[in-house]
C-alpha cells in the first residue's frame, strides 16, 4: 500500500475534478469546489513526498515557459520550484531579448515558443481589462496550434497573476488558513476582514483583494471587505464574492471602517491597492499615449492617499480582533512601519510576532502551481501519485 | 525490433556520416548530402519518439552554452528545446553580465565556459566577415584546450545564425518542404522562388537567402533568387547555389523581377535583406567608428528600399504560382501589410491562409538543433536510437 | 569494490571533516586542514567520477540559487557546472528583475527563495565590511526558517568572493598547485609570491590576494605578500596568515618590492588589487552618498596606481624566479600589455607560455564548488561515493 500518498488518494477519490485535465487555471471562481479541493489535496500530497524524499518528477524533459510583465522575487521563485519539482526546466520568454517588438502577433509568438513547452506561466497585471484576455489569447492560439498539428502537446497555463485575479497567491493562501485552523471544515463562520491598508506606493495591483473574496467566501466564512470610500474593487468580482457566501452559507459584506472588519475578526489581510476606478482611466490614459493625463492622475492618487494614512495595522487594532489573536496574513513583500517606509501597511511588532506563520504561508505557492500543472496533465492523478511513490526515486540521493 | 526507430536506423544504414562524430555545424555546404540526410532522418527520429512519449535523453548533466549577439525568439527557444531534449540545461553567456569587457580573448573565454559544456550555441549575424568567423574561433579555442587537457570533451558548436549562412533555419525549412512533399526524391523539378520582399526594416540579415540557395539547390530543383537590383547577395554563395545546381541536376538563375520568379513557382520564400555590398560598408564604418558615415547610409538605404514597396507576396503573385497554390516559406516574423506595418513583405490574406504550415515550418528547428548535436556527440547513431528505444524511458511520466 | 572511488576513499577515511555536514562555506581558515583535505579529495573524486562517464548526479530535483552583486563570467559558470553536476538547476535572483527595492529585509528575501534551494551561491566584493556579513544574514535567516519550520531544508551558503575571501578560487588554485607539485606533501619549504602588480583599472578586490596568504600558508610553503607602499591587505588577514605560517612550519613575510617577492620563488601570483584603507574609505562615502567624494577618491587612486607601472611580471622578472621557471597562476581575466591595455600585470610573451597551466587553474573551480556542496549535504560521502559508482548511471549514454 502507497505509505505517504495513500490519505491524499482516499480525499481525491471522493472528488470530481476531472474536468481539470487538460485544462488551464485563470480565475478560481472557474473552477468548482471539488477542483480546488483537488489542487489542495495534490499541494498536500507533492509536499509531502517531498519531505520524505519521494521525487514527484514526471517529466524527464520539456520546459516550463515564464512571461514575468511585472518585478516578481515570490512568484517567479514559486514558479521556477514547481516546475523544477515535476521535472520541466524553466525558460523565461524576456520580451526585451526576443523580436516580439516587430509587430508579432500573440498568435505566433504562443506557438513559437510551445513546440516542446508544457507549462505557460504569466504574470500581467499592471492594466485592467488586458492580462486576463491576454493569457486568453494565448491560451487560443496554443489551442489552436496544437489541434492544427503545429504543438504536439497543448501546454497548460497557470495565470501567475492578472488584473483580475491571483489565483496561485489566494490559493496558497488559503491552505495556509486551512492548515492553520485544522481543516477548511472548521472555517465555517469565521470572520476574515480583507480591508484596505496604507502604503506610500499608491499603484499595487487589486488582483489580491479580489482574489481573496472571490475565493475566501466560497467556505461559509464571513467575509467583510473594508476600504476608504473611493478604493473600490471591480464590481463584477464583488458580485461573484456575494453569490459566493450566499451559496456556501457564510456572508459577504463591507464597510469603510478598518476598525469594524477588524472588529472580532478570526483572520486579517490589511494590503494596499489602488482604485479600480483609478486603474481603468490609467489604462485608457496609457492606451491614448497621455503622458500628462498620466502624471497628473498619479498627483492625484498620491494625495487621496495620503488621507487615509491611519488604515494601519497597528496593535490597537490587533487587539480588537477575536482573542487579539486574529491571523494575520500577507501575500508579502509588507510596507512595514519604520522599516520599508515611514508609515506603511503594518506596525513593525505586528508584523514581526506573525513572520514565521506569514513565511509559512508563502511556502505554500511552488506546491499550488505544482499542483495545478499536475492536475492539468496528468490523466489518472491517484493512479500516478501511487506509482510515484512506488518507483521511490530519491529526491535526494545518498547512502 | 525497435517499433519506433527501425525506419530511421534503416535510413542511416545506408549514409555515410562518419565524419559528423566530433564535430560542428558551420555552413551546410560545407557538409555531403548523406550528412545533411542523416540530420534529417535524426531530426525526424527525434520527433517520432517524443511523440511517442520515449525519452531521449542522452545526458545526464552538462551545459549547452548560448551566446546571442542579436535579439531571439524562435532560435532561443528551439536551442533550448533542443538542448532540454537531450538533457542538456542551457547557460546563457550574457556578455553584458560578463567580464568580456575587459578586453579578455576570445580563446579565453571559450576555454572558461566551457569545462562542462558539450554545446555552444551562437549566434552573430550582425556584421559582414565577422560572425563565422568568430565561431571558428571558438571552436579553435576549444579544440585546442582539449586537446591540451583543459576540457575534458569539446564542446560542439551549432551555428545559430551567420553572416553567411542561417543552417539551423534553412535545414528546418527544408526538412518541412521534404514533408510537405512527400519526400526529397520528388523534389527535382520543383521550382522555388527565393525573392526579396519589402520590409520597413531595410537592415536584416543575409543569412537566410543565401542559406536557402546554398541548400535547396542541391535537390535537384530549379532555384530562382530575385531580387531588385542592387539587393544582391555574396557572390561566393551565389557560387556555391551554381555549383550545387549543377551537380544536382536542377538549376540555379537570377531575374531582378519578383513576377517572373513567382510565374509557376512550387514554392516561393518572400523576404527582406539588406544589400550585400551596403552591409559590407556598415561593417567598415562601425569598424572605424564613423557615426555619420552610418546615419548616411542607413538613410540612403531607406530611400532606396522605399522604391520597392511593389515587392510584396500578394494575392496576385501567389495566384501566378503553380496552380496558384505554391508552398509558401518564411522564416519567421514576417512583416505583414496592414498588421506589423502598412506596406511589408505580405499580404495578410496570403499569410493567414499558410498560418499553419508556416508554424509547422518553424516547428522543426529545435529537432534540426538535436540532431546536429546528436550527430557530433554519438559515435554510433543507429544503436543509440535502438538502445535509446529500449531503455524506454517515459518523457512524460504517469500512471 | 568500488574501481575509481576507492582510493578517494581511502583519504577520507583519514581525514575528520565530520562538522562540515549541513555546514556553509565562508572563509577557508575558519575550516581544519582536514576539512580543506575533504574539499580537495572530494574534488578530484568527482572529477575522476565524470571523467568515467560515471553520474555524480545526486539532487533528482532542487535549485541552486546565485546572486552576483559583480559582474561575473568564470564564477558564474563554475556554479552553474557545479550545481549541474549535481542535479540542481540554477535560479538566478536579478536583483534588477525582484521586487527588492521595496525595502524588503535580507530576511525575508532568504527565506522566499529557498522553498525548494538546497544551495545559495552569493558573489558580494564590492564594499568593505559588507560581502561576508551580508553572507551571514543570509545564512542566520535560512536557518532560523528551517528551524521554524518554514524551510524543509537549510540550503547551504557557497561563498563566491566577498570583500575577505575568494575560497572557491583559492580553493581552486591551491588543488592546482598540488597537482602541478605531485602532491600536498611536496610543498613544504616551496617559496610563493603572492604580489601586487599594475593595471590601468584601479578599484580590484582584495579577495585574492587575501585568500591566497589565508590559504597557502597552512602548506610550509614560505609565502611573500608583495607589494608598493600603500597598498596593504587587511591587517586581520596578514594576522591568519602569521598563525598559519606559524603552525604549518612555512613562513609568511611582506616587501615592497616585487623582484625580492619573484628571487628563487617556486610559484608566483602577479595581480593588481585596490588599497585596502582606500577601499574602506571608498564604502564610507558610497554609504554617505558623497558622489564628489567618490570622484576626487578614484582620481587619487588613478594618480597612485600610475606610479607603479613598473609592477609587471615581465620575462626579466620570471628569469629571477627558481630555475626561471616558477608557476605562473592568475585567477583569470589577467591585463595583458598591449593585448588587453598597454601596461598591464604581465608581459604577454610570460602569459602566453602560461596560458595551459591557466587555464588548467581555472577548470578546478566548478569541482571545488560542487565539493563545497556535497561535504555540506551528504551525511556519509564515502558510502555516497561508493553508492555512486555502484549506480552506474553515465553522465553521457550512448551504445
Amino acid at each position: 500500500m502507497a505509505q505517504i500518498t495513500q490519505s491524499f488518494i482516499d480525499r481525491l477519490n471522493k472528488l470530481d475534478f476531472s474536468r481539470m485535465y487538460e485544462g488551464d487555471f485563470f480565475l478560481t471562481w472557474e473552477k468548482t469546489d471539488d477542483e480546488l479541493k483537488a489542487v489542495f489535496t495534490i499541494a498536500d500530497a507533492l509536499r509531502a513526498m517531498r519531505e520524505n524524499n519521494i521525487s514527484t518528477k514526471i517529466f524527464d524533459s520539456g520546459l516550463g515557459i515564464s512571461l514575468f510583465r511585472d518585478n516578481s522575487t515570490r512568484t517567479r521563485f514559486s514558479f521556477a520550484s514547481a516546475c523544477n519539482l515535476l521535472g520541466l526546466e524553466v525558460q523565461d520568454l524576456d520580451e526585451g531579448k526576443s523580436q516580439i517588438a516587430h509587430g508579432e502577433t500573440v498568435r505566433e509568438t504562443a506557438n513559437m515558443i510551445s513546440f516542446m513547452a508544457d507549462v505557460i506561466g504569466i504574470r500581467d497585471d499592471m492594466y485592467i481589462g488586458k492580462g486576463n484576455k491576454y493569457m486568453h489569447d494565448v491560451v487560443n492560439a496554443v489551442t489552436q496550434g496544437h489541434r492544427d498539428g503545429v504543438l504536439e502537446q497543448k501546454p497548460t497555463l497557470v495565470n501567475l497573476q492578472c488584473d483580475i485575479d491571483h489565483p496561485t497567491q489566494c490559493m496558497a493562501d488559503m491552505l495556509h488558513v486551512i492548515h492553520e485552523f485544522g481543516g477548511a471544515e472548521n472555517l465555517k463562520g469565521k470572520k476574515i476582514a480583507m480591508t484596505w491598508a496604507y502604503s506610500p506606493s499608491y499603484g499595487k495591483p487589486l488582483s489580491v483583494p479580489q482574489g481573496v473574496i472571490g475565493l475566501m467566501t466560497r467556505f461559509g466564512m464571513d467575509v467583510v471587505l473594508a476600504h476608504p470610500e473611493g478604493y473600490e474593487v471591480m464590481p463584477e468580482v464583488e458580485e461573484v464574492a456575494r453569490k459566493n457566501a450566499a451559496k456556501s452559507g457564510g456572508s459577504f459584506s463591507k464597510t469603510n471602517s478598518m476598525a469594524e472588519a477588524f472588529r472580532d475578526a478570526d483572520i486579517v489581510y490589511p494590503k494596499s491597492w489602488a482604485p479600480f476606478a483609478a486603474m481603468e482611466k490609467r489604462t485608457n490614459l496609457y492606451g491614448e499615449g497621455d503622458t500628462d493625463g498620466i502624471k497628473a492622475l498619479e498627483k492625484e492618487l498620491l494625495a487621496q492617499n495620503a488621507e487615509h494614512k491611519d488604515w494601519c495595522c497597528t496593535e490597537e487594532m490587533m487587539a480588537a480582533t477575536r482573542g487579539g489573536k486574529a491571523l494575520y496574513l500577507h501575500c508579502l513583500p509588507a510596507d512595514i512601519n519604520d522599516i520599508s517606509c515611514k508609515d506603511g501597511e503594518v506596525a513593525a511588532s505586528v508584523f514581526d510576532r506573525y513572520r514565521t506563520p506569514l513565511y509559512k504561508q508563502a511556502s505554500f505557492k511552488p506546491y499550488i502551481i505544482a499542483a495545478m500543472i499536475f492536475l492539468a496533465k496528468v490523466k489518472d492523478p491517484q493512479a500516478t501519485l501511487k506509482a510515484l511513490e512506488e518507483r521511490g526515486t530519491a529526491r535526494f540521493f545518498q547512502k
